[in-house]
């Protein structure tokens, strides 16, 4: 798989891909993430990329013909699947929708920064628009990490053991239950019996409990279609 | 204000912080952001941070000791308004929680990695739990580095145009309208005309209108309450 990002900011984004899983991934060939600095198709002598916004109002948007260009050099080595804009007035991002883009071959993520981009990219451009949540980052570009880390880790072969996403939260609509490692006695707290009992019927029943019972508590809205 | 992250990577939050509105709101010492190194309190030789769980099944938990030792450091120096846990069944964050925090003074944000952490820790240790949404990530120090971001643009002198936070999504439950610069006209596509007429309050009119018509057709749940 390949992901493009578009970015402003190309540096925010350095040390994201740079360890842990993602690293692995990428070492093994499994998942191939491109940064792409859009001050390169920036115009002019100054590269610019940004400007003030039509109307007047604090802060600059982005300007459509370096993403323009910098799109379209893309979209002419290889067809993408999506060509996605992070944005907080996107579709919701969630575990169903990193199922479904970790099965995509190509894919391209631009990150808005400053005040927006100009509404033509998304109007003309855009496939796909995804937002984290209700709440206003300085950029896409840590929105854009999360989900390449969430898509990263699906792909066969990138984590250690392959069951272990599949006990994770939400791929089963309930939360996870509870986990304890050693000691198993601590200033008095201990862990429940039932994990130390060797008795893998019912701890496989005691996780499932308590996951159902930490889901109807904290998210009762999952248990509902 | 002050946010002491603690986490097993502290080198993914090397660029996060390093750069843009973080690094202004760092240099203008508005913002203090710490990150320390979970296997500085490791045990034994190893510096062991996490360990098998109990009960058995893929996936290492992180082991209470380390925690501990590392939160009754920091909490020895400075008394923290919330120790917070990032973990995907948290309370969601939002911009009112931004909003919120942004008027601590001091927080401590603790990662998650591997499978999680030792359930004692969330049970006597952390105050608060936050939920970016409902997709699982490697850990928690992208979703930790998001929260950062969004608090820390919020503090008073690190936008350079302190009005520009406040007209942003969400902050009047309203979405963004959309936002137009340069060329007027680029491939037959134009900018709304009012955007150039000069007229302020027409401008102001559409703006609002563009608003609450983005907002009804994306998102009419933020219209309801």
């Amino acid at each position: 798989m390949r992901i493009d990002i578009i970015t402003v900011l190309p540096e925010l984004l350095d040390s994201p891909f740079a360890h842990s899983i993602m690293k692995r991934a990428r070492d093994k060939g499994l998942l191939q993430v491109e940064v792409h600095n859009l001050r390169e198709y920036g115009l002019g002598r100054h590269h610019q990329v940004d400007d003030y916004q039509f109307g007047g109002g604090a802060g600059m948007v982005m300007m459509l013909e370096p993403i323009v260009a910098c799109l379209e050099k893309l979209q002419a080595e290889r067809t993408y699947d999506e060509v996605i804009f992070m944005t907080p007035d996107g579709q919701r991002f969630d575990q169903k929708m990193a199922n479904r883009l970790s099965m995509k071959e190509n894919l391209i993520i631009l990150c808005g920064h400053y005040k927006g981009i100009d509404e033509r990219i998304r109007e003309h451009f855009i496939s796909m628009e995804i937002s984290i949540g209700d709440f206003v980052l300085s950029g896409g570009e840590l929105p854009a990490a999360l989900v390449v880390d969430a898509i990263g880790r699906l792909l066969p072969g990138v984590l250690n053991d392959e069951t272990s996403a599949l006990f994770d939260s939400f791929q089963d609509d309930l939360l996870a239950p509870p986990v304890y490692t050693r000691p198993a006695e601590y200033r008095g707290w201990s862990v429940p019996d039932v994990l130390l009992s060797g008795n893998f019927k019912a701890i496989d029943d005691w996780r499932h409990d308590e996951a159902l019972r930490r889901t109807q508590a904290r998210r009762p809205d999952l248990l509902e279609d």
